[in-house]
This record gives C-alpha cells, structure tokens and sequence, in this order.
C-alpha cells in the first residue's frame, strides 16, 4: 500500500423500512409454512429490509437516499466535514439510473463539489473494489480524504404482485435471499493513529472459461417486452466455486502481509446467505478468530455487505488487533479481500 | 503525476456496422426534407454508426462486442499481450447487463485474468474518467500495464418502430445526435520514450445547484410500464454551461502544467455535435491548435469519444508536441481534462 498508511476512519449504514421476516415474506406472496420451513433450514437469512413496500409496492428510497444516510452517518462520526473530502467512490450493481450515476447526485446532497467522484459497476465485491480504488487513489498522494459508498436496491426489479407460487426454485430464492441497503466508510491519510489502517486490498477477476454464476439484466425502451427474466443464478457453481474462491482470497492476503492464520482476530466472510456464510467460514477455518456477520438480518444486500460487517467490528476493534473480509462475486468471478490492523 | 510517467502506448476503436447518414436516418423514420436541412444546419453531424439494424430492428453487436474489437486493436497496436496486462478499466452509460459487469466479459475475451477490473458508471467524462483511474492505479507502482476501454451501446433504448413525427423536438434529436462505438487504450509505466507521455488528467464534479442536464434511465421488471422516457435532455442548460465548464477545465490544465496557451499544438474539444464543437472550440481560442474531432463521422457516442479523438490525434504526434483533451458531462455535471506531450 501507499508509504503514509490509509486508515478507516468511519463508517455508517443506512436500511430501508422495518425488517422483513420470512413469515411476512410468506404472507405477502402466499408462500405456505413448508416453504417457510425449507427457508429457516437452507437459506437461515432472518429479516432482510426493502425499499419497497411490500402491501402497496410504493418505492420509499433511492439508492441515492440510503447512500446519503449512510454517508451522512459516516462523516458524521469521523467528524469529517463535506470540505475535507478529496474524492468520492460509490459501488452498485444496480443505480438509480444510467446517468447521471447516482454517486453524483450523493455527493450534491451532502454538499461535496469540484473533486473527482467515480462510480463502480459491481456486485457482491463492489464494496472492496471501492476500497482497492479509493486507497490507490490516496496512495497517490493527490488526495487525503475519500468517501466510499456501497449500496443496492433492487426496488425497480422487485415486483410486489408477482406470483411467486409460479417461479421456479432459482428465481423464487431471490426473494428471500437479497436485501436492500447502503453503507459508507471514510478512508483517510490523516486519521489518528488509533484508527485501523488498511493493511491490503485485493480485487482480482477469477472467472476464466467459467460461466456467470449470476446475471442481473436491465430493460430497456426497445426491450421491454422480452421474455428474460431480470436475475438468475446458478446456485450449483456459487456452492461449488465460492468456498474455493473464498479460501484462495484469504490465503493470499495472508501471504501477502505474512500474517499466521491465529493471528486473525475478527473474519468477516462472504454473506451470500446464513447457511452458505456457516460452510465458508468453517472452509476458511481461521482457529482464533470472532466472525462478523450480518447477513441474518440485512439480508445479501450486495455493495453493502461489507459495510455493514465493518460497522459492526469498528466498536470491537478496541485494542491492537487484526481483521480480514472476504468477499466473493459470482456474476462473473471476482475475489475480493481487505485487510485491517488497529496498532 | 506519477514518478515515472504514464505514457499512452497505442489506440483503438470499432464502430458497428456501416455508416448511417441524416438521408437514411429520415428515410428509415419518415422525416421529411425540411428536417433533413435543421440538421445538417443546427446539429452538423453527417453520419452515425448504430448496433442495431435499422431496417429489422435486429442488435448487430454488444458493448462487450465492440469494447473487445478496440481492445484488441489498441494491443496489438501496442504489441501487449493479455499477460502483460495488470489492471482494466471500462467506462460507459450503457453496460450489457448490471451484472456481470461487462469489463469482466472483455477482459475474458482477451483471456485477461487474475487482476483488478473496474468498470466505471460514466456518461461524456467517461473516457477521461477511466484515464484518470487507470493513471493512479499506475502511479501506486503496484501495476505497470493498463488496458482501459470505454463505449456506449444505445440499442436497449433504439426502438426502430419510434413514430419520430410524434417525438418533441427535444427528444428527437437523440435519434440525431447519437451513435454507438467503443475505444481503448494501452497506458504504461514502462513505454517507450517516443510514446507520448499524460501529464495531467481532471476530473472534477460540477453541479452544485444545478439541474441535471441529461437522464438516461433503465427499466425494471417492477417498472416496465412506467411512462418515463428512457433520455431526456435540457439542451438549453447544456448550450449555457458546457462552453463554460470546458475553458474552466482548460484554464485549469494549462495553469496546472504551466504551459501557455499558444503552446498547445492539439486541441480535442467537447463532441457533442458538430455545430456545438465549434462554438466551444472558437471559445477556447487555442491560438496554434490543431482541432482533432470525430463527431461528425462517429456521431456522439459517449464514452467512446475521446478514444477516436486520441486515435487520430496519435499518428499525428511524430514531433515534440503537445495535446488537449476536454470532455464535459452535462448529466450531473463533470469537468474533464487531459494533457499529452511528445518530448
């Protein structure tokens, strides 16, 4: 990383609406107790929060609107002022609309102007890529302070009439499995010493010869009528490759900072659901160290994820210690990982 | 910039299929002859290049198709191999999909694997955009070999069954204005001295207070029905502030470098029509520049632009020269800018 160590300053969250449970999900889509079952037992992912409303359909938020309460969250408890932010990095996979990127309309409403902002396409890693780009960025030394956001709602996607009874398997676990949400964080080459610095970003495309494991389309004027269906997965190859890829993540970082496996005080692993979070966590086996986890109640909620699991372990990170995410996109194929040491 | 310069190695650009002058494009909507001649006198653009078939409405090529077929031509030109690329950078309005992202698509066509790839959510300050992300990933000295790309496919939106004789003028002119194609660059750390080395790249957010100046919009299954036109423009804001923002955005690379006005021997000016580019290119009054634009062939297609302004400026540069670049993004409002010497 840059020779002055870029450190995490912040960060903040923002959810839409009360938390949804599988029962109301059911409820909602006429789902029986059987399916509620199977939910509870092979997905395990509790509550997860919608911009939408489920009764009326009425969208609540934007993704600008969440990613400003986040951001606003987030400098807020850096005590960092709009002024002193250099540069803007935003990560969704799904924007509120192609232009202008929604990471120009947050920084317009928290006051920010006349420095670079850029918006990643991205998916589950979104919010590592945010971080890789952001600390490069300062490791330049043309800027000092970066905001990063990360966030999806898949509100425009989301059809409250749809007859769920008629999906197949693969489409139907959509619903219980994504989420919507935001999170923000400040990085900083000023932050006091006692902020954690950000030790190792990793991005890297992984997918060789190796189909996407999930496609997210987008209509538009001239094909509003097709037959495709807006998201699939192949939960066979995201079961099959996410583990593997999970583990070569953590232990490349590893390598790279010479750091021992019992050295990890925190992990925070992928979060594509409860029980695919159990499998990959236990894969990774990292013998001292407390996961950080938030899929049971934010639901995958993509380019947020990590935010979300960050803000959970800031409080913890009381004494010297050491974290490492992982996180994993299957769309097609990127490992991603970041590594934090509070001194 | 960096330590070591970041040089410019080699261009490349692809069009789908043939050109489409104003006379075709009336014939195909029924416009008349009187709109034929407000074009040709207010707009200026002759001819565009489109990924779908007038006639049958049939998609020809995606932005992974022809961010792919530039790609390869900037590298071959460059005489890179895919091993030797270390990071990716993609800019565009228009991605294939929300997920994957299609710089991931690219970079597998290329048998590119194993590094960062970003792809950037941009509109007209795309290409630069990707310049400037590409340029600090280098400057970190953790990459040596960029490939960045950028393009815009607009067929999603084309509906060649539009009654264009029902469209307001305002919308219309989209049909006119646009066009789609991708460009691509290799940049290095490690080019070799002819190469012409970027000295500044800009790219700063513009639009406190100020109304977006372009929508493009996406569809989702929950909102397919929804009366919101897929584009809308304020072509009355874009006359007022583009001409503005691009000599702020000159002024301030010229002051940035120290270079005098007269010293600049390229100018590349805002494409967004013929008839705009010269009023912007008389305001910024370079004294000795030789103007470079496309637009006029091409058509304004986005994020591909300043790649087919580079790719006619390069064969040109044979001497110690210096070069201009400035691209204005009225959506929410971006300044962008960049200089190239030849020593």
């Amino acid at each position: 990383m840059a020779e002055t160590p870029v450190r995490l300053l912040s960060v903040g969250t923002a959810l839409p609406g009360p938390p949804i449970d599988t029962a109301a999900l059911a409820g909602a889509f006429g789902m029986d107790q059987v399916w509620r079952q199977w939910v509870d037992t092979f997905i395990g992912t509790r509550t997860r929060h919608l911009a939408v409303d489920l009764s009326t359909g009425e969208r609540r938020d934007s993704l600008a609107d969440l990613g400003e309460r986040a951001a606003v969250q987030a400098l807020t408890r850096a005590g960092i002022s709009a002024e002193e932010i250099d540069v803007v990095v935003l990560g969704t996979a799904t924007p509120d609309t192609l232009m202008p990127a929604t990471v120009n309309v947050v920084a317009e409403r928290l006051r920010i102007d006349g420095v670079p902002a850029f918006q990643l396409q991205s998916g589950c890693s979104g919010a590592v890529q945010t971080f890789d780009v952001a600390a490069s960025l300062l490791a330049t030394g043309r800027y000092r302070t970066a905001l990063v956001v990360g966030g999806d709602v898949i509100a425009k996607h989301y059809d409250v009439k749809a007859d769920l009874t008629a999906l197949p398997p693969d489409e139907l676990v959509n619903y219980v499995l994504f989420g919507d949400g935001a999170g923000a964080a400040v990085l900083s080459t000023a932050g006091p010493p006692e902020a954690p610095v950000l030790r190792s970003v990793l991005t890297r495309l992984s997918g060789l010869d190796r189909a996407p494991g999930q496609i997210l389309r987008w209509y538009g004027l001239a094909d509003r009528d097709t037959s495709e269906a807006p998201a699939s997965e192949d939960y066979k190859a995201i079961e099959e490759f996410v583990p593997v890829l999970a583990e070569e993540t953590a232990d490349e970082l590893l390598d790279d900072l010479g750091w021992d496996r019992a050295e990890v005080d925190y992990l925070l692993p992928p979060q594509l659901s409860v029980a695919m979070t159990g499998k990959i966590t236990a894969r990774l086996a990292f013998p001292a160290a407390e996961e950080v986890s938030c899929v049971a109640e934010t639901g995958n909620n993509g380019n947020a994820l990590v935010f979300f699991q960050l803000d959970r372990l800031l409080p913890r990170m009381t004494r010297p210690s050491r974290a490492i995410a992982v996180a994993i996109e299957s769309s097609k194929w990127i490992k991603s990982g970041l590594a934090l040491e509070r001194a």
